[in-house]
């Protein structure tokens, strides 16, 4: 930190990626990305006529972009948002709805970026426990006051909120802004967005990184009533109004275009994941009952730490938080057939290695 | 605005981008794109097999990219920090450096998004209006007392500041960061890189989004003591640890390593400047000594707003600035040698319609 820095953000701790090694080719379950490359019709376009023309700007309507989410979700394009990556477009929403006059709620376990973007924009994290099974206290985030974010499924949880539920603290939070980050909700969640046409506060965030095999494009987008976006729209435009790039735009369309692709990469995913549970429940773990991309385990004989370094040291990066109540955990991406057959070998192996 | 938008961002007028009519094909000078290309060794990388990967996530440590800036410029990587679009760069200096606290002098005419992030930010801009001849006041930017943000060569005026101008500023400003953002710089200006170890205050912004052909991946770096790049790391890593995209990432490198292409390139441009200006000076009109990628002109028969017009009717998009001080002048950006040619030909049009 050098002296220039603005005082208020010295004590900020910036956020942790997964890690992203290079010294040695690892089997990656640690940043829940597709095990699936991006879908024909992405590289059809990419591979083409698109890259000599990177000379030019890119739309800064993000128009096209708007176009394919609005008629893929049956909503106007004006209730549509486009940013660099689900992060900016959380980042964008701090920014407009939260400052030091406006709090948000948050769980104290989901997403780190949330309370990371309060403190970066001055505002302060009113951090509500989970309970102790690791679900929401639904009533703690009713008649709030204040905005309020959530992730849904939360994580790194994987645990869904009902669309019931998510309407309460909508409905009771009708003055404040309701981000629900719907970042996995494509692995079996239930949404909120037919409440966005009854409820102007509700903003829900999504993601092209998890189901549309995107990550590597960073392409995010909100859906909301058309005042929430406007709103968006200014921050953006105040900040960065060529925020997604040329090729990322058009991947992110194409992507949306082929709804076969999506489908049948989620439903492998979520077939994936079940046979997965079923497998280390055998061995003898616990874990939440995840509706994302990912598991979230835990085992009598192993501490989050020692299962994580033993997998790291045979190969498999999982994701492991040195938080008090997550110490016990680690969560592992659901990925391809093959990487998820190499996990269970390689944690039979640690189960008798530990048992020795 | 929804009733949801923070109060303090309620008057914020966001930027402007220059106009991307869709309705029909233009000569396109209104936005200082590059006419050419982009490197064919960057075409090559990019037909390859990485569009495959976008499943995964871009490097967050952007090491490749900080790696073959350092080595272009001869600078540690410690000293590189890579944004997505040299906007997104700008933005991250001011969430660091400036707030409520800690106000930033700039020119009154210069970059749009400076006075704006200001404001996003909560920070004062307190503004300092050019000279008559539109060239900066340097002595009311030395002993500034606080942060300074300058463009060289500014725009849209083109003109440059000497390297001693800007050790000046740096120099009497030595508990300010001094922001001198070098988007224009290959194509004529004295860039202030020399001054960095020398001068921990001073943050040099670039983009390859001029030079380098590449406005459509949104890239730009940004120059200076470690100690700076640290506190811009860890607003970057606070708001989005992946903000540049795979793709991108490998462009810029790919870009960056072909320094014959670039030079070739910046010639070109810096010869069609040269020579545009020639004929558009024997046509009647006056101009700032521009070091950049365009040209802001003027003509005794036209106001800005109608040459501007004019050129639009006859296909040809230019960028009018509607501001007391600017309305005059029209900036072009400096195409190839037949959009250079085109432009030429439908000035001497218009003139002889106005004066017919």
């Amino acid at each position: 930190m050098s002296r220039f820095l603005v005082p208020a953000l010295g004590g900020l701790a910036p956020y942790v990626p997964g890690e992203q090694p290079q010294n040695r080719e690892y089997v990656k379950l640690n940043t829940n990305e597709s095990p699936f490359p991006p879908s024909p019709k992405v590289l059809a376009a990419l591979n083409g006529d698109e890259a000599a023309k990177l000379n030019l700007y890119s739309d800064p309507t993000i128009l096209p972009l708007k176009q394919a989410v609005a008629q893929t979700y049956g909503v106007e394009k004006g209730q549509v948002f486009v940013g660099n990556g689900s992060d900016e477009v959380l980042g964008f929403a701090f920014l407009a709805f939260a400052d030091g006059e406006h709090p948000v709620r948050m769980p104290d376990i989901s997403y780190g970026l949330y309370s990371i973007f309060a403190r970066l924009f001055r505002a302060e994290a009113d951090i509500v426990p989970l309970n102790d099974d690791l679900t929401l206290p639904v009533e703690s985030f009713c008649h709030a006051g204040k905005m309020v974010a959530l992730a849904n499924p939360n994580a790194p949880t994987g645990i869904a909120l009902s669309l019931s539920d998510i309407e309460r603290i909508v409905s009771t939070n009708r003055e404040q802004v309701v981000l629900v980050d719907e970042a996995y909700v494509d692995f079996g969640g239930e949404t909120a967005l037919p409440l966005i046409n009854k409820y102007d506060n509700l903003l829900v965030v999504r993601t092209f990184s998890k189901s549309r095999s995107l990550a590597g494009a960073r392409i995010g987008y909100a859906m909301a009533s058309e005042g929430l976006i406007e709103d968006m729209e200014r921050v953006r435009n105040s900040f960065h109004p060529y925020n997604v790039n040329r090729l990322s735009m058009l991947a992110g369309v194409r992507a949306m275009e082929d709804a076969a692709y999506f489908e049948g990469c989620r439903r492998r995913i979520i077939a994936q994941r079940e046979e997965t549970a079923g497998e280390l429940k055998a061995l003898g773990f616990y874990m939440t009952d995840s509706r994302a991309n990912f598991l979230f385990v835990k085992h009598p004989a192993l501490t989050g730490s020692e299962y994580y370094t033993r997998l790291k040291e045979k190969g498999v990066l999982v994701r492991y938080f040195d938080a008090p109540r997550l110490k016990a955990y680690v969560r592992v991406t659901v990925g391809s057939e093959a990487q998820m057959a190499l996990l269970v070998e390689k944690t039979k192996e640690i189960l008798r290695e530990v048992r020795a």
